[in-house]
């Protein structure tokens, strides 16, 4: 069949295709690239983001997608042609100088951004950022009128499809109402217990070894993915060839080796994206609230376990024993303390699982309102430290470098993409209860460093079902209607409970 | 001025961005990426060459050069819509059925080339070659038509720009006069020297850290090129971002660093293109005969100098020195005997600088007969091993896996390159005596680690000359006209005088 259905799957496979070579180059820009290659390399990306807006934009592709319309197709195609039509018109429906005028905007706040927020300056800073929010509100209201959804409902359509704001004002609706109390009750629990840092210093090798090993254990695959360093952080690459980056700091081991546990969940949930409907936007992931569930499902509900640490800490002290000055650190039950630990702090992504949702829900506040246009931006710092007082009892008064200047999600234009991170956090405790009623020996299973039941739940229920659905569907055909009390109870066995 | 002259430019410059992503993804196949992504990368890089070619073959290129012969241009754009011309003749030329029949032969015949050569199985292999060969007759005709060129100086025209059949015969017809004698002085002069071989475990970090060292002092920039192990060594990457590759044997040191260091020749060349013609194909490098000859000119001329060598012992001592068994062939007067030990041998790759004329001589003689027919494939063998016994004294009778099987070069459909190799040694002989005239204390420079003057001399007269000249103007342009003189004078001085 030759028809227009092939002919955009052909299309949308050859952007794909060219899309994986901007991967590569970008892991190798980031990774392996020579520092004074810099501008040579973003001229040739560039040169092929030129060619691939082309093909993504081009009318013929509009045409085809009508013909869909009176074709037979079945499910998959179905969902397929939905996700095109998406995307051409994410990329349509904006005018080419507001997206310019964007582009650059953001570059320019965000360079900005790096200076000025090491200096505390946000009134340099402001204007910029009020350049990109004024930007970001044109070009969501090119797309709200076209998809009828409303300003914030857009936003958040970009990062989660399917997500809406009544059900991420709900959901946080009813986290405030437990989350302060809680976190005061895990951190009066915790200060009577004792915890010891582990001290010395641990050789990049080790840390390097250590890590490969466990990410083996839990799931990668080195046959379609390597692990390396870069100066940040993340995972990269293709779906069939998944690039993990870290950084490592020799005086301590653990946060590189649960970022890189976090970065095997999403890689893993990319390893296994089903093989048939690969270079088809129906076969990518299914945005960042299940991206983040699958790399929230490795690390806090397996990794910082109290089964899998006991599994783990034998290796852990395999590679870490010849280097420790303080060997009790690396007791199983230290470990767990360690890995298990609660602070209020000014900095997300220095947050525990118990605070984190703290400084989502306050950022998704602000930015709904800076996105509609609530209040002008100039009130941004106080009405941050008035969330942060409210919430984790803190201040950043005078602080911004501390409070809003230290997200890059701003600056870069990213606006609703913050509530993924804690629906992610909610869908992965949600899936992992599911997981428990089906087999409930998944916690030896765990302790035991048997993966093979999870992964092929996994498998099967979500990491093949690529965008077939939307976030909420395919959470709810996974697990049922997404409810909080999974994660509520996940929080209080963890954290409360005496076991 | 928006000329045609001007869109050739930038399209050219655009072809020129993608290649250098498609580069970069190579590279990466062969060092970084994981086994099981080969297919998908495939495809990808499958697909970023059809991009290209519709960039490169699309009619108003050749409209845009018809245009360019009324417009005045200065010499540098003359040589760049020369280069275009040839260019754009040698992707359009070729009907696209004969070309896509071509790419499948030569594919086919170099993967059955890598069993039945290990099988020395001429007899099964033969029919392959047989139909490569054909194809690339007909390619060929299809270029000389419109070159109005013999079919061998066509051939030689892909490879080397200028060069024709007539120079390439009378030159090996002078070292064929000579040669078979100076080789088998010298054998007989080393049969009376001792050579002591290095013996132990060299680990692959010392021998890197060795290479590394000596590779920048003699010019290679690491901030626009990086060092990086692969399983076949080649130079890749882009003019400023140079990808070199080597493989390490941790029983035998000498051969990688030999290695490394003539692919800095062929890099620091690329490093040294023009700047301000980078992207253009007057930007690039002139052609295998120029490249070939900095690689040797790095290689021969200095790094396996008495001069070089007395400079570089201490280094090669300082980190050898904790691995080796046998102290003294480390010592200066056993390194220089090592690394201009020349013997007769049956495979090329492993040739020292004497004989490998007559390997090239050999396979240039077979190859322009076999283009021009002048006898059937089948006498291949026979004839190798003819040419093999008059121009070394050595038998490949039934042993065709270390005759006539040996190189990749004909079965990948490459007829006409092996000329540039002993074009390139001969080369680099004039040039390096031109820098002799002009600087006496030339060798004095090198025994003191100083490359200053080389390499000036070469971004003035060779690197920053881009393709603005062919192959033989260039050499005459920085040192009058090509002669034989100076390469079997170095021969003479390094291997038969007593100093």
């Amino acid at each position: 069949m030759n028809s227009s259905y092939t002919k955009l799957e052909n299309r949308f496979r050859q952007i794909s295709r060219l899309k994986d070579l901007q991967a590569i180059a970008s892991w190798d820009e980031a990774v392996m690239m020579p520092l004074g290659s810099g501008p040579y390399r973003n001229d040739a990306l560039a040169e092929l983001t030129v060619v691939i807006q082309n093909l993504s934009m081009s009318p013929e592709i509009g045409d085809w997608l009508n013909d869909c319309e009176t074709l037979s197709l079945d499910n998959w195609q179905k969902a397929n042609v939905r996700e095109m039509r998406r995307l051409y018109l994410e990329n349509t429906a904006i005018p080419a100088d507001l997206n310019q005028r964007l582009v650059l905007a953001r570059m320019s706040c965000e360079q900005h951004w790096r200076t000025l927020r090491a200096h505390n300056n946000w009134r340099e800073f402001m204007p910029y950022l009020d350049e990109v929010l004024k930007l970001t509100r044109e070009m969501i209201q090119c797309l709200s009128d076209k998809l009828r959804l409303s300003t914030y409902d857009t936003a958040l359509s970009l990062y989660s499809p399917g997500l809406n704001t009544s059900t991420v004002e709900k959901m946080f609706g009813e986290l405030k109402g437990f989350l302060p109390t809680l976190i005061d009750n895990v951190i009066e629990k915790q200060n009577r217990e004792t915890v010891i840092i582990p001290e010395g210093i641990f050789p990049k090798e080790a840390q390097k070894a250590l890590a490969s090993e466990l990410m083996q254990i839990v799931g990668f695959s080195t046959d379609i993915g390597r692990l390396d360093e870069s100066h940040h952080p993340f995972c990269g690459g293709t779906a069939r060839d998944v690039r993990i980056t870290t950084r490592y700091n020799e005086r301590e081991f653990i946060s590189s080796l649960m970022g890189v546990l976090h970065e095997t969940g999403h890689a893993v949930y990319e390893q296994h994206l089903p093989e048939k409907w690969l270079g088809q936007p129906v076969g990518a992931g299914c945005g960042m609230s299940i991206h983040e569930s699958q790399s929230l499902l490795m690390e806090m509900q397996i990794c910082r376990s109290r089964e899998f640490l006991t599994f783990a800490a034998p290796y852990i002290r395999r590679h870490m024993q010849p280097f420790v000055r303080n060997s009790e650190s690396l007791e199983t039950e230290n470990l767990i303390r360690l890995m298990t630990r609660v602070r209020k702090s000014l900095i997300r992504v220095d947050a525990d699982e118990v605070t984190y949702p703290a400084h989502i829900i306050l950022r998704f506040e602000l930015e709904r309102d800076l996105l509609e246009n609530r209040w002008p931006l100039t009130n941004l710092p106080e009405a941050w430290n008035e969330k942060m007082k409210s919430y984790l009892g803190l201040s950043t008064l005078g602080d911004d470098k501390h409070g809003c200047m230290q997200d890059v999600h701003w600056p870069s234009g990213s606006f609703g993409y913050f509530p993924a991170y804690t629906f992610g956090a909610v869908i992965a405790a949600q899936l992992f209860t599911k997981i428990e009623e089906e087999r409930p020996s998944v916690r030896t299973d765990i302790a035991n460093g048997n993966f093979d039941f999870i992964q092929s739940w996994l498998t099967e229920n979500i990491w093949t079902q690529g965008s077939r659905l939307g976030t909420l569907e395919l959470v709810e055909q996974a697990s049922g209607n997404l409810s909080l009390a999974p994660f509520h109870k996940h929080l209080h066995r963890r954290y409360l409970s005496d076991a």
